[in-house]
């Protein structure tokens, strides 16, 4: 990759002061940085270690006073960070899958594989599965039978796609994902402990043995466009109508989706987060890594949560929760500070209950 | 797939009402029935949607006025959530993973292959593996040395079975399962801190700089019958005896269960939970999503833990828990509506406190 | 594998008391011993049951009574749970991946393989990838374009190694772990409602709907030497720099590790926890299994957090931390202990503002 700093702020919307013509082929930190590399100054803290590296051009702020730095030329974009989403795609190398499909790869006749794609070493394309165009199949991938897949994909090593699992266009998936596993559902001939301590809220649990007799899982995965899924996530398919999932979402590693499951777009689903079969999440909802939604439950738009948020019922839209059951974050916050002050408040009621006890005792 | 509704019924000890010659290829929700389709509705608020739909058919429960929904015929099942486990077994339409050995498979020629056993494409059977009959090998699947799978067992794509492993009957894993992983298990020369840690309870933890050695795990894995393993979940092998999976256990996804765990018959471990190495979970007991267990503990039968429970010490057969540290439900049920209500105790106490000596310095 | 007690003792450090000739074929619990397995008898309460098992020798306590058990010999030393470790890599049968590079394997040409190397069946080796001397490389795993193993590596089955990650000497990897997928880095065009929410501490998250931009991560993962990775865990590269692991870490099962953060040497990182990006967990420190460790914080040498532990702030060094969220190991006992009374605390207050008010009423 180079690019001359005025190509990069002609792409990013973004200007260029000092000398446009400077080339760089790459970015670093601002200690790091060799004399063809592009500074990420984006902050004050960031710039103050310029001197410590070789940059001559630096991604700034607005307003920064660039020639301070001893720079030649600084690009400067209204919202940093968001223009760095721009420049970060121009100046990645990729994973060297190579292009067309490999020898070892084994795509079965009956596949619809697309224009300009990247079958890689060792990938299992299965019957009747399709593969959109300018999309990218990383090695050790699986694409099940009769999977779809739009343009522009890109499955990273070991992705797993099952069967009648339908996804979007430019679907980007980490290494080792799994998509359209069985859901998690057994059900007893008679009413299990779990069924009978619901009902009674905890009081009736335990119960005779029973086996556990499989529903197997009919329905598939439906994935919209622009969605993102990271290493060795699980998402399962429906028990009757397929998993859905919006336009937009975007999920860490080691998330799990259970079966039913509707994500509504433009959600962002931390690392180790858990969603329990048939809950709803509505559009643009953040959850916080390991966060936990149970089962059967209703989450509003717009709602975050915080880390290790624990939900056990539904969350009205717009919501910030935090906790463990999820509380709202400023109630969370006073009962924390609450609880560390527990043992204190005991002993002010114990010494109260003697004066009063003494008072009493006095009249 | 097709089915007359009478031949249904008859597999599932059903009834059917009205014409049980009605042929159907397959199931769906009421609102999205195809005529040929069997509607889902087993409960009156999904009744309620039929209409909605071209169902001629249905399930549905004790009692239903099938007529009154305009359809031609209904199949009654007394308990129709465990139905659906029959159904939905006659009605899924499998991975297609084909039949016999996949050329592109490396099978080992010392490892022993039952009667008609799939072994999908680029899968590896290693040395003195054996195989039951009647299984399925998924694509990239990987059967260690000497690992041993019984008759009927489903491999999804990309499952790892260490040496060493030996699985019964009817066993199922979801993709990217690892089964036979080394346990976790690393000693310093001298005490470390966690040793000291758990003596002092916490009151010394820091120690001198030690490098961890690792305790190879010369055990295995040792797995019951009807076994179910979900997508990315890891069981790893014991230290010097096997870890043990008893009859009928079902793992949801992206669970792991540590070096040298005994977890009994029927247990039902969901999503995301963990069990630290050398606990034993009693028969029958269910685990929800993302429930921590530590080591060496002891769980009971019959045993509920809601989701996100951390379970710290033992507990006993037959309880229902919550919490962090986990507690008896309906304590815990009491504890967090106290805690909800901690700042309005303490602004109590404080008032009351005032009021007290107040009333001190008045007599 | 076949030692003398002698041998086992001399490589060990150990001592033998009794016949140092007698050979054993491996190690059991004292109760499954054959005649030919020595018996890992380390303290009083394992030793009792030698007597059910066929065992002529057993490692001990120093100062046990062997010969009181019936024992031919004993292996003593001073820390035996130490010994177990060099015991067990001597007795480790192993995963029996063959050696050699397996025909089926796909080694890109430009590849530096080094000497003694296995590559097991169905491996992909990525262009200009470096494999250090003596390493195993198991049957479908991938390593990326450009990067590096050093020597005695061991990657089980199904390890993912992307581009540019480099790794020092002695690294070993369970199967299905994935490093280098890429970090969990998007933008909004506008500041997102996360942001908006950290700003105000809750008040405010609800925002406009906005699409999520990627910032890919050209960075790369950079480990140390004696590193091992657990099963299906996962390590993200950087956005700019790498991340980065020291010498000596040791990560169990199902671990994340987000994007630039960094872990210093000799840290035990325990199955399901996850660090999100950019936070510095330094050398020495234990996390517990299902700690959560948020974003950007700085957790100090040798902290110990207990199972589940939610960290939202910063930890000085040498804490033992426990709980939502983290507090010191004595504080959560003494709050928990609170927590359990506290419906008590209310009844008390209660019955204290009626004997006031009455009191008051009466003075």
């Amino acid at each position: 990759m180079k690019y001359s700093l005025g190509e990069i702020a002609k792409a990013l919307g973004a200007t260029v002061h000092g000398d446009e013509t400077l080339v760089v082929t790459g970015v670093n930190e601002p200690a790091a940085c060799g004399p063809d590399q592009l500074a990420m100054a984006i902050k004050p803290e960031f710039a103050e270690t310029l001197a410590d590296g070789q940059a001559q051009a630096a991604m700034m702020w607005d307003g920064a006073d660039w020639r301070a730095f001893g720079l030649k030329a600084a690009i400067v974009a209204p919202r940093p960070r968001f223009a760095m989403a721009g420049l970060s795609g121009m100046m990645d190398p990729g994973q060297g899958y190579g292009s067309g499909v490999h020898p070892s790869a084994v795509v079965d006749p009956s596949a619809k594989i697309g224009a300009n794609v990247t079958i890689g070493p060792l990938a299992v394309i299965g019957p009747e599965a399709v593969i959109g165009d300018n999309s990218v199949i990383g090695p050790h991938c699986h694409v099940g039978w009769n999977a779809r897949l739009g343009a522009g994909a890109v499955l990273h090593s070991g992705v797993k796609i099952g069967a009648r699992v339908t996804i979007g266009d430019r679907f980007v998936a980490q290494p080792g994902a799994a998509i359209g596993g069985d859901g998690f559902s057994f059900v007893t001939p008679e009413p299990s402990g779990v069924e009978k301590a619901r009902e009674s809220l905890g009081a009736e649990g335990a119960t005779d043995a029973q086996q556990w007799a499989r529903i197997h899982s009919l329905g598939g995965v439906t994935i919209g466009n622009d969605v993102e899924i990271g290493a060795n996530s699980c998402i399962d398919r429906g028990t009757v109508r397929d998993t859905f999932i919006g336009n937009g979402v975007k999920f860490d590693n080691l998330v799990q989706i259970g079966h039913n499951v509707v994500i509504e777009d433009d959600c962002l689903i931390c690392a180790q987060t858990g969603v329990a079969g048939s809950s709803k999440i509505g559009r643009g909802t953040v959850l916080g890594g390991q966060t936990g939604i149970s089962d059967n439950l209703n989450i509003g738009e717009n709602v975050i949560t915080g880390g290790g948020t624990v939900v056990l019922s539904n969350i009205p839209a717009g919501r910030v929760m935090l906790g463990y059951p999820a509380m709202k974050m400023e109630t969370h916050i006073e009962v924390y500070k609450g609880l560390r002050r527990l043992p204190r408040l005991f002993r002010d009621v114990s010494l109260l209950r003697k004066s009063v006890s003494n008072g009493e005792s006095n009249t």
